[in-house]
């Protein structure tokens, strides 16, 4: 029997294929499956099964991708009306060698969601681990916002899927969930990526709350983000997304082709590193550094544009092309050939956004200077502690909310680490904000060196 | 938080590295210790801490090699005078970022032996995990028969380490052995690779006896092989290995050069498949198909001659080298260029083994043919079912027991699956024992095909 | 400037793909073509165009597969009528960067065949190397005798092409053939791949006769043979063969599979080593040991027929799909679960040939013992040096010719070094000819013992 | 036959590998000289010959460490008392299989460099191809700047060697020699790695000038860097550099440990992209874009100081710590956790520089801005364009030049393309001049945009 796990990065995203004596399952695949193929040959298996534990909201599940692949069977929960797949329900049992599966319903999250059990049938009757999908995570549980007019509904049947049929399995069973720390479907999940079901009894802060309606009321004050590109997902793991096939990569272009994509309303995606954007960026392009764009780049990318990218390598390049293919922006047109280095070559125009690092914000502040700090984390960081006289805007919303920038004023865009901030930096240059820095460091620099920070 | 495992074919060996804010500790590494040093760099940490749970056995440890690497500190038991590295005792912490490890003495396997407790400093105080070493494997537990004079104080030593260190962490505990299916250190191991304390002590065979009394008699009733080459590692793994350093691949050489290694004393081993063996091999040569390589070839490879290698591609002798490493044998010299091919298009002399299949055998046995049916599995699984008139004589003992078999008549050759049977026919062939045969399928034909199979 | 070699094995087709400023041009793609799309990406190119030099027989083009990928053009020459792609004629000039590319028309192998001259605009104007396809190789020339009632014709146009088109460029033009040693293309093609023109006319055998008649005369009475896949490869060429697309391994089988698709009249293709077959083999299947697969498989399988293949990894099997997708073989199903092994273990029958060394072949002759030596060697093998006594019939004429084969004889198959005469040997026990033994080694190894080789 | 291409980046240095029948020999190895290993294995060959043309000046040879791994001779010229190998004189012969070398001497770039004629004994007497060190480069001939007070005689030695011996040979022959375009050991080498002699003799602009005198007057002419760290070299190739053996990466360490490294006295090297430096950087530390670390390092770097690496991935630091390996920087302590991340989230202050681009200089000069433009390119260069105004010191010489410049000025600093010059920012950076911008784009970018370009 083996089990490996695929973590795919960005959206840690976590799936599951296992296999014995030449068969294999797969839970919950990514898009871009070629990896599941590779598993599956390397251990001389046959893909035959593949798992959905819901109908993902975050990425473009990659099920009919690996069915057309291998022919493998795709089943998921009963109470959608997919489009694709076979039904599985309450008790049913899969074998493949040694390993059995068994489905149970475990909603909440969803209404379909389920959790597949594992036995191993060489060793005992006890299960071994379970894959939970979206309702039990290491460190936290899943979210239950997506039915706003059925929150409560939602809540407790969660309550009960994790109490009454999960934890039940038994404090020895190894968890398997479907997202690791970074997730937008958790904020608290934990960095550590293996647990039992008895650590997390003891020790994970919800689990804490036995208590039917007191977790309820906890989970219904939830806020969680809830990008636009959602919806697109939510469509697609349903009806099926178009099949991506070979992907190749995207070819390179001249200086001069790339401006002409831009003036024909191709969107520039630039993935360098933040502190390289700042360095030398081509106007118009929007800035999101390679590691964010599966977390963030749903929540300004519209479907219906071609994209150009500017990178530093051609692995870059493709990394980006998966990441933009797992969150089903398939309209990846060209890259800017050797990057800004073309760019600048070709005596083209490029403009830059000067670093700030945490100590010249300190004195700016004690010393009254006026400026905005911009703040673009979600709500829920910005209440948890932020530096005083920061405004604060979502850097999801921030293109919907420009107007609330007072336009006189110097403004420095600022985050957790300087990361995501320059994503906003970018948002407003594009925009025409002009006078644009970006505090690299950020919350933590100013942690980390003992700033006064508010809450609330 | 990162924890990889890294397994070592053949003596299937489990070693671990884990670690977090750029600092790493690695668990009873091997001796070939390229690969911890890529996890590390791939996970942009620092190997600062090497344990090793005991000092082991069947293999070479690398905990001096990979010191050599990178400045890390070993540390082991107190109980015996190793010549490197610290002593590590009971209840001491070692703190790598949010990675919390705890030192607990578990002797019985041997008396030095440690176990280390894994805790999550960012999740709470429960442990997550526990690195076991030889003491309690997944479905067995570790042997105790090491210390022939103090049989029943090591079995009650480790029963105590079971049950009044290890499983009272808690059912909730991921277990972390040092071996998994197919070493020497347990024949009942699980092919399942993951397990928990609660699982085991729910399903392990062994940890259902929980009397003391009755589990140390059944401890003290096992037979478990006990090859010659134990001794050096023991030695080895007390003073220290010899450094290995960079190794290179052996270079290819001439059928001639070859032909005058042979005559000057070295041991040529080929490392092909069974049946290619079977097909054609040097006279002389000793078979050990690549896979059995760590497993077997202590038994019978003396420690001083140079060794020749047969194999069938450059990768199989880098892995051929790489096990042979692996249990101290480091005078691999060279090998026969493009294998046999170039000895058989150089018009040497080979010879062959016929392919005999169950079915043949079957026939042979009811028509009452006289033959020698040598089977030479271990006493152990002899006793759990052999084939009618079969004589057992166990491959490790076979060059001392030559003088039992019956010269005049045909032999064939018989194991579980027909691999270790070629060893037994390679090495008969080469004392001269000409009327060989060898059962390819062996007993799991004969159990397929249903042939009358004897207990005892 | 960049250009690269692709060398395709067996079939030993030299491909070449080269580039400047981020575009790429690819000369006679082979049909798995991800090797050129990766090369492009690591160079930071775009291919933009895709040469044929002339319309193969040996293998399938990847033109079309290439250009499905890329969106390249592909060009080719004007004298058939190709259902894809481009004509390109003499002179006509294409641009990358500082390459220049220009057509000129070298008939003689096929009527449509071109040359391509290589230039670098920023070194000069004289040419820098040529790509000639089939007309001229390192060490030989093309064949001419594809169109049996125009011998003499197609050999004269060979040679005003050589003699007046390429070689007039100039001594000092590297030489970019389309096949090198070990292409049935020709048979005198030079062990090494690199050389000019000036070398080949001061070295190449055939180069050395500068008379047209002579030339002419020679040509027509090389034999070559012919397999009668070259039928399919030239309608594919001319066509445009199906697409593969993302080609994924073939799944394991179990044994019980294995044995229905036998029964089922599906082709069992064996393609371990030599030796490995000799040592056990399924009975019905055929050896091609791996690296034979490209030159040898199109003699013997017909294209109706679902594959199953045998290897001894993985890796193996991979390779073995794509070799038979060179050639057209589309319909790989299944493969063997862990090959023989799988087998043997479930008491399925097998059979073996045992091998027989040159010294034991000398001595049945010099003891004038009867038995057949069956040489399966081309004819022109046989003639340039046989052992005395052997009976000649070509490996690909085999399974016609069974009937010349004298049935109350042992049988020992032969050829050059032993590893064609497995497939042989496999081919007659398959018919049902069982005295069957292969002489590993063979020709090889008869001329380094010594033996008397008798020639005409 | 076999015979690979090895070319370093930066440097531009091109090594050889060939073989045949097991045995292979290579022309001026690397330092980091796993590379022939990987060849020699993969080829299944022994490397049993090393030859040097001559004593290199700008890399560290490799030879005394790839003889340690595998037991190879090393074979150079007479003139020089090498305190390792073996000298090998005019007309020497080696034997691998079908491959003959033969020695000739070819002074001229030093007094005992030497050629190596490649011979194929299986196609003829001609030679094939020729390894010419730094006597002939493909569009350009060697340096003969070495002895300055033997100019003309070094000049004229190189004259009669390329048309005396090594033209000689033939057109035909295949030119393999030891830099690629980008090396500083001779400016005007051609971007394509392939040619012969023939293609030199026509188009090579230097080998046009067959009258002798002529010849040496030019070459007398040359100017040529020649940075600091050659005399290290010199000394390395010499008596023979200290053996690096098995190269671990460097590990990482916090921002806390960096600063105090710094503080100590260490180097920070930074080799992030141009744009990633201008965007956010340590204040002390240099910038060599990773690319350039060969060429530009060892004008700068002393040699008796510990070097902290600051780099955005893995990867760069292993490639980082090869180059400067290369040209012996052993001092390699350990590098930034995560890089700039690191140490912009521990609040420490970090510095940037403005890109300035084409458009904005030229604008300032018409507007007759008062600025510094700090042309850093070589006096070649400049001579042969620059922007009117423009202050010419060369990079490598600017620590040493800096009380040239006019400190109450703003600067800019400006190269070929923007990537050297922001190597001369960091130095400026470094000692204190504060007002400096860089041009990213430069002379290129001036080029395309039509700025007014002044000669001489």
């Amino acid at each position: 029997m083996f089990l490996e796990k695929i973590k795919s990065q960005g959206i840690s995203h976590l799936s599951y294929i296992m296999g014995d004596k030449g068969r294999a399952a797969v839970i919950d695949p990514r898009r871009d499956c070629d990896i599941y193929l590779e598993v599956a040959h390397r251990q001389g298996s046959r893909i035959t099964h593949i798992f959905e534990t819901h109908r993902n909201e975050d990425y473009v599940i990659g099920s009919t991708e690996l069915a057309a692949m291998t022919g493998a069977e795709v089943y998921h929960g009963a109470e959608l009306p997919f489009s694709y797949g076979k039904t599985t329900n309450e008790g049913d049992i899969f074998k493949l060698g040694s390993i059995t599966l068994e489905t149970i319903k475990t909603p909440g999250h969803t209404h379909e969601s389920i959790s597949i059990i594992l036995y191993d049938s060489e060793s005992g009757s006890d299960p071994v681990g379970v894959f939970t999908g979206d309702a039990l995570f290491i460190g936290d549980v899943g979210r239950t916002d997506f039915f706003p007019d059925q929150k409560e509904l939602m809540a407790g049947l969660l309550f009960d899927s994790i109490f009454k049929k999960i934890l039940p399995l038994g404090d020895h069973v190894i968890l398997y969930p479907a997202h690791g720390a970074g997730s937008v479907c958790g904020s608290g999940i934990a960095k550590r990526e293996f647990s039992t079901l008895g650590y997390e009894r003891l020790n994970s802060p919800l689990l804490q709350i036995t208590d039917r309606d007191k977790f309820i009321k906890t989970k219904i004050q939830e806020i969680h983000p809830r990008p636009p590109y959602f919806a697109r997902m939510e469509e697609y793991n349903l009806n099926g997304a178009p099949l991506i096939g070979k992907s190749h990569s995207p070819a390179p272009m001249t200086a001069e082709r790339f401006e002409k994509g831009l003036r024909d309303g191709m969107l520039a995606i630039d993935v360098r590193s933040a502190e390289a954007f700042a360095g030398a960026f081509i106007p118009g392009s929007i800035s999101i550094p390679l590691g964010m764009v599966p977390l963030y780049a749903g929540w300004f990318l519209p479907y219906d544009h071609d994209i150009l990218l500017i990178a530093s390598s051609f692995d870059d390049i493709d990394l980006a092309v998966r990441f933009l293919n797992r969150i089903g922006y398939d309209r990846v047109a060209d890259h800017l050939h050797q990057g800004m280095n073309e760019w600048a070559v070709k005596g083209k125009n490029f403009d830059c956004i000067r670093g700030v690092f945490a100590g010249e914000i300190q004195k700016k502040i004690s010393s009254k200077e006026k400026f905005t700090l911009l703040d673009i984390r979600s709500k829920n960081e910005f209440i948890a502690g932020h530096l005083p006289g920061a405004q604060n805007i979502f850097l999801g919303e921030l293109e919907h909310r420009l107007s609330e920038i007072r336009p006189e004023r110097p403004l420095i865009t600022f985050c957790g680490s300087g990361q995501r901030a320059i994503i906003a930096a970018s948002i407003l240059k594009k925009h025409g904000v002009d006078h644009v820095e970006n505090c690299f460091g950020s919350m933590q620099a100013c942690s980390h060196t003992g700033c006064e920070i508010v809450k609330g």
